[in-house]
């Protein structure tokens, strides 16, 4: 059956209510039981809740075949957290058919990758799909496809009670011996923990993992002791360094620069650039250094933004200690000064869980309240249609992230990317998988042009009134091909080795395993 | 069938699963599966969650006969929201069968005896029965036993799907247009707002009442958007000078004073008054003058409270500011100074949910890392039975509140109370009414000697190798009855006016019509 985003799914996914996507906005109104969890009930006073090991915490917990198990991605390639549990529950307690529930997965969680060769582990449900992970996924080594969500659709699921975690494993910086958790005040900062926040509500189990015990108690937290079964105490939870990736610098390069450039202009000329407006950008080379141009529009027309939202970087912390960020709502620090920034600034710079920025079942994430967001793209195709999770060979290689979530939300969604990569075209005809649906993509900004989505002529209007030149997508993507040619068209097999799904659940695209498979 | 306090509880209210009390720590370790709210989806922005008026947000809510509503208690006698909220249902919108599940009720709700009276309001749930609504519900008046449960019941029984809220109506001193709600920075503050917590996480509708709508975003707040339908703005949401009693107030009397000393001479001739302890009084006469005299012994000790819990008075915040308490967790505030100070230590004071207070199936509510808790009682009898909800005459006036949790969570329980009342005897043979059982109670300390519950042969112990003396119970019953006489048997009908609930959800004792019945 044909998707709204023209793409087929095969009638054998379609089953326990499972639907294809029909476009934006189609839950909005309805209503959703949510779920709750299954909880051990502490009515008698205890201690404490520390346990000496891992295992002993699992063992406590209940271990079985066909578990489900969840861990958080704050510290990103510095995580070691989810590989420590994933080892103690196969190589210690033996369990079988283990389905993993993360937040994202990448490179620190190579070990998942072993385990899924050896068809220990049966199930993926993640946002990020990198590194070694990818390849077997793609390889078409995982018993089950592997389910894509994005920020906002992974709170949803987990609500709806479509994924039952039957342990969450939190790394984090610090915590009491009840599991008043948090990310800063600990060793190793990985700074806000919100990916966890669904993961401690609504997990049958909660294991903390930490380095650093403090007093009792650890108030604020961002993990509540309420929800925790049991503290675990390990030499290491993450490492901080490992956080910030080689993406998220600020770029030098002239184009990326006048890329950035543009889209601060962009954002000048539209009507939601006022006092109090709110914005997102992501860490990619151009998407950062829009932070940069629009403090100069900023403080031009002395404005001041009313929050910005998402994951954080140190660039748009120290706009906020310009006195033009009102507020940070930070779902991700990206590196060590933001790490930082939010412990010193409570009362500024706060804390929120990807259930409170983008669960698009909620009554209105902080991506409803959205402005601008910039966003970078793997490739983007001529009905505006973004993909960021696999690359021009077919391989799972990226992540949907807050991607279709912050684009679902914005009032003005830009999409900022060269176009090409390589020689391989960003603007394209057909994306190779559809990770945000084109009707909640505004704008694309190239550095070979500008190109609007016919669906927002108000925006047009704009930018033919502030003489900001722009062209059809179409053009965009004929120079590129003219740059580096019309790409062969990937040979799929049928296998369906991933489902990807909007943040509504539905099915918005699949990945078949791609032949011949290529690896490394 | 007789339950684990020698209470008779009849068959008929044993449907549904509910079962007698059997004793303290009956359902620990076991597993609760939690239910979820039914929960109208926000996908699609907008702009914000204002309606012009409370009749509006109710229609847009959904209202029907025989609906639940709910609205939190932290106003106290100054509360203008609930009785705002069941008006326009009844006058405006002509509910009927409208059942109030209600953090506690008092003199600020007298409009609800009315509706009570009419037929309209047929069902009660709450902690606290105090004014008109407890004389006509003691009078037979309302259709359904009303069921009375303590701070941490109430979140019990809500999160175990035992109350379903339709809609909590939940008044705020400042909100921003979205809901996110807090109990300070408006006109009218009344500090934390946590009595709503369950109510925000668990009704399937949430109102959010203001007299300060603030800029959004209003965070952190106590009340997250996320969970709010709807923002309706009134003129005044309470009178935060009624929120405090005049039981609030630090005694001058001198037998009020020799039984504060006393009680503190015994906290600190006790193993757990150490650096560290954790603290809770109430606010009578007695059992605040506490606060004065523990000073005393923690200065001459060098040791610091490491929390103070519960509903929290100036006398608290005095000690914290001294340097004293290390964190205070508020779960209610007092007095006018108490929510100042919590808006100015945002690090030290802080807010907690009823939940986090006291659940007991919840992994571990703050009661439950209780060292001392101290108490009041309206009346005590020789099996350490308290009753804290009827008086002498059988009339309902009373509140259970966080009573049951903290004797229950607490490693030491102390009661204070005179002896005797007017001419009723405080300590007795039988209470009117058990509200919280007599092995979760260690000690009594009356203005005619102290006794020590024979269960606690380690506190009589330190008590005996400090010097301070102790009689029996009975004996001070003895006394008790020496000076006012023994009481004559209350004579009651059989008809159940009440059902009170202990924390874990059983039956731990009803209250039928007293006859002939007394109103005014």
């Amino acid at each position: 059956m044909k998707n709204a985003v023209g793409r087929e799914i095969p009638d054998e996914l379609l089953v326990n209510n499972k639907r294809v996507y029909y476009g934006k906005n189609q839950i909005d109104g309805q209503y959703e039981q949510k779920v709750g969890p299954k909880r051990r009930i502490g009515e008698k006073p205890r201690e404490d809740k520390l346990v000496a090991t891992l295992r002993e915490a699992c063992e406590k917990c209940g271990v079985h075949d066909g578990m489900t198990i969840s861990f958080h991605s704050v510290f990103r390639n510095g995580d070691y957290v989810a590989a420590m549990a994933v080892k103690t529950l196969v190589e210690e307690l033996g369990v079988k058919d283990l389905k993993i529930a993360a937040t994202s997965l990448g490179s620190a969680h190579d070990i998942i990758a072993d385990y899924i060769e050896k068809g220990v582990v049966t199930g993926i449900q993640t946002s990020g799909v990198r590194g070694r992970i990818g390849e077997v996924i793609s390889a078409g080594k995982l018993k089950t496809p592997a389910i894509i969500r994005s920020h906002g659709g992974r709170p949803r699921a987990i609500a709806a009670g479509e994924v039952t975690i039957d342990i969450a494993f939190i790394g984090a910086s610090a915590s009491d011996y009840y599991g008043n958790a948090a990310g800063i005040g600990g060793k190793n900062n990985s700074g806000v923990i919100g990916f966890a926040g669904p993961d401690a509500k609504y997990a049958n189990h909660v294991i903390v993992v930490t380095d650093t015990l403090v007093p009792f108690p650890n108030l604020p937290a961002a993990i509540n002791a309420m929800d925790v079964d049991y503290v675990v105490t390990v030499d290491e939870v993450g490492n901080p360094d490992k956080i910030a990736t080689a993406e998220a610098r600020m770029t030098q390069d002239p184009r990326e620069l006048m890329m950035a450039r543009n889209v601060a202009d962009i954002i000048a000329n539209t009507p939601y650039f006022k006092d109090g407006f709110s914005f997102q950008t992501g860490v990619g080379g151009p998407s950062l250094a829009v932070n940069r141009f629009l403090e100069e529009h900023m403080v031009k027309n002395n404005i001041q933004m009313g929050f910005a939202l998402g994951g954080i970087s140190n660039a748009m912390c120290q706009l906020q200690d310009k006195g033009l960020v009102k507020k940070i709502l930070d779902t991700q620090c990206f590196d060590k000064p933001t790490i930082e920034h939010l412990a010193k600034n409570p009362d500024k710079h706060i804390e929120i869980t990807t259930d409170e920025y983008a669960n698009p079942s909620n009554q209105g994430a902080y991506v409803n309240k959205l402005d601008y967001v910039v966003l970078s793209a793997l490739e983007i195709d001529t009905d505006f249609n973004v993909n960021v999770i696999t690359g021009s060979d077919g391989v799972l290689r990226g992540a949907p992230g807050g991607h279709p979530d912050t684009a679902a939300g914005s009032k003005c969604c830009i999409i900022v990317t060269p176009l090409t990569r390589g020689r391989m075209a960003t603007v394209c005809e057909k994306v190779v998988t559809v990770t945000t649906p084109g009707d909640t993509v505004d704008v694309l900004v190239t550095d070979y042009g500008t190109a609007v989505n016919p669906l927002r002529q108000d925006i047009i209007d704009c930018l033919d009134k502030a003489g900001i030149p722009h062209v059809t997508i179409e053009s965009l993507k004929e120079k590129a091909y003219s740059l580096v040619g019309r790409p062969d068209d990937l040979e799929w097999e049928d296998k369906v080795i991933a489902i990807v799904e909007a943040r509504d659940g539905s099915i918005l695209d699949v990945v078949r395993r791609i032949k011949p498979v290529t690896l490394d």
